[in-house]
């Protein structure tokens, strides 16, 4: 392809926003990433996303692109020659990837509850997240990647979890390791790729951010 | 193709089953339809779909494909030959299709908030059913379908609520032909296709439907 614009509209501890990171980094596309702040969204932000308003947005040669699963399956597309995510020619297993990539939703819920609740039952929602987990486990196996030999569009969506991993124990007070290692073993595959590595943010600045955010919402 | 065994997991007012119907009348696929009882859920259901236990599910050869969009994605992949719903060829149009297939699911939850809920303010709940509805409106224009001269990803997505249109007027107190005459000559123009006026459900009978879920809710 000529010339390509590639802008992302983005927020650091994201696990949304991780996906298009990593998703334009394997298949080397270069983009300008620009830090949204949430607190007070960019004019281009509104612009682009006018209906949800949300990172992360992709803008490709001036068109806007919203929503990361979205996103991720037009990266796929557009860069289709280098290292595809999903299955081309098989609608079935096309269709499994697909449906896993949603269920992801599922698991950054649960995540997300273990940090942004209060009160209730903490070890109902350690138990969902971790049954989360493991559902996911199973449909690993003993593949090196969800995608297989390579890195495909389920690892893709669930990728941005590592960042978080840390967050998760602290507040939910369990062991990843202990409770799901073959994921914790996945994460340390997929965080031999730079592609990965380089683009998902750091467990202690997100803890950090997480923290202020419970501040914020008066959780403590 | 050979031999192919299609049968459909539905329940007859859903609007999520009707794009799954409505997908396989326009390819042009025969398919047996089973009836859920969502009251008492077949074991078939709970086989096949594990983790959402909710219709629609297509099976087809064997294999469980669960998730109106996703379904409606897989049926266009593998009976290609026929009316594409989705293009092909352009990354940016079939990104547009699927973020707008989406937001129906917008649509569909501001107009079950007309039926479902009572008290609060039935005056913002009808305006933010009528704005979406207007939003889709904008996207249709002056084509005759979404998907432009023939029915396409978000007509299938969408066509289903024309089966609770009446529903939504005698709860929320308006007329969707006063307020969105553009979404009733497209429903108009959908029904005369035998894929949606068959396949459809008939808007008197879910009004009384509606009527029993909300008795059966306590709403009334």
């Amino acid at each position: 392809m000529a010339h390509e614009e590639v802008t992302l509209l983005d927020f650091w501890p994201s696990m949304y926003g991780m996906r298009v990171r990593v998703a334009l980094a394997e298949k080397g596309v270069k983009f300008e990433y620009k830090e949204e702040n949430l607190a007070g969204k960019s004019p281009i932000l509104l612009e682009m996303n006018p209906i949800y308003k949300k990172i992360p947005v992709l803008i490709h040669n001036g068109k806007p692109i919203c929503e990361s699963l979205n996103i991720v399956q037009y990266i796929d597309e557009v860069w289709k020659d280098k290292s595809p995510f999903l299955p081309c020619d098989d609608p079935y297993e096309k269709y499994q990837a697909m449906f896993w990539g949603d269920y992801v939703e599922k698991v950054f819920d649960s995540g997300r509850k273990l940090w942004m609740e209060k009160g209730g039952e903490p070890q109902t929602r350690r138990k969902n997240y971790i049954d989360s987990l493991r559902m996911l486990e199973g449909i690993l196996g003993d593949k090196l990647y969800f995608g297989g030999e390579k890195i495909g569009y389920l690892d893709i969506s669930l990728i941005g979890i590592c960042s978080w991993f840390y967050t998760y124990e602290k507040f939910g007070e369990f062991s990843t390791k202990n409770e799901a290692s073959k994921i914790i073993a996945w994460v340390e595959r997929c965080m031999k790729r730079e592609s990965v590595s380089k683009y998902v943010a750091e467990p202690l600045k997100v803890y950090d951010f997480a923290l202020q955010i419970r501040k914020h919402c008066g959780i403590e």
